[in-house]
């Protein structure tokens, strides 16, 4: 990548740390981003998205895009769009009916204080992928490692993790990076101030 | 559009038909369409049902699609993305906060039985607005009435309904025709047989 890229997709990035201080509302420590990414989606903005992910992980052979529902569904579908490959949404069991086997496991919620199940049917993960997995916001990092665990029954190779947003004052990127999984975030949040500021690294 | 160009569309569809009959899985009169089009998705075909979505209301001005969580997210992602206009997922309440005023409404849920609230954020639907509703499977109707019934509440514009998958011997369909909204389903499927064949329009 020539220098040149470097700084054009910096810029990418800076206009969506912009975009976040502009249009992020802060709620104690929680920060919503309803406005163009959760409740209502920028697909420009997505598209510049997808296409960094891609260059985040040049090299790299993926044949699954897997993301939790839900708020990362219109993120995996685009990353998946650009690779071309399919995109599998773990789900969470509330009245579910998923046909024949499936992999589950616990996933803590930090903003609603509570436990629920993800499960993925074992006819989507197999032992021969190579899985890239995408959620919108990176905290405490219980959706994450829901996906790991699910990846990992599966048997498949985890690539990473593309994350739009990380909260970096909260423990999830370095648990998942201490557990030697690649967590790529397109920012990093290191602090939201008393006053409700977004402080990036 | 030429006649060739019918003769491809009409393709196209063929095989989406051609991978209902393969991939899809029926269970009593529900049917389950996980392994390409919900569960994992096949970002190839979702790319075809976009371009197909975007000929069938040529001439139309979009300025968002909407669609209600969970299952409809992918699909309604590509179209924003061939429009290049804001995606808007209404919210099914279960512990969802959203900020700000809401327009909410009562759906029936036909595969659960139960009744649930669905919920857009009012920044994010416009008496300025031209909507087109995008869902994955229409049942019954009642995710589509939900939806009309918030573009009404919004003062915006309905352009339509595009829908990948009809259930012709289900109400829904008839009862938005009746009601006065363009709905334009990919397929069209008129009859499950009892021992779960699928029969097409």
């Amino acid at each position: 990548m020539s220098g040149h890229m470097n700084d054009r997709m910096r810029g990418k990035m800076e206009l969506l740390k912009e975009r976040i201080k502009k249009d992020g509302i802060v709620d104690g420590k929680i920060l919503k981003v309803d406005s163009f990414l959760n409740h209502q989606v920028d697909v420009l903005l997505l598209a510049e998205i997808a296409k960094e992910f891609k260059k985040r992980f040049e090299g790299e052979s993926i044949t699954k895009v897997l993301t939790l529902e839900t708020s990362g569904i219109p993120i995996a579908t685009m990353v998946a769009a650009t690779y071309q490959v399919p995109m599998v949404v773990a789900r969470k069991t509330v009245g579910k009916n998923i046909e024949g086997e499936v992999y589950s496991t616990q996933v803590e919620s930090y903003s609603k204080h509570t436990t629920f199940e993800v499960l993925v049917g074992k006819k989507f993960l197999s032992s021969e992928d190579k899985i890239l997995m995408i959620d919108d916001i990176l905290s405490n990092g219980c959706a994450l490692l829901g996906l790991t665990q699910l990846i990992l029954d599966a048997g498949a190779k985890i690539v990473g993790a593309g994350i739009v947003i990380e909260k970096g004052f909260q423990i999830g990127g370095e648990l998942m990076r201490t557990a030697g999984v690649r967590v790529e975030s397109l920012v990093n949040i290191t602090e939201i101030t008393e006053s409700g500021e977004i402080i990036f690294a």
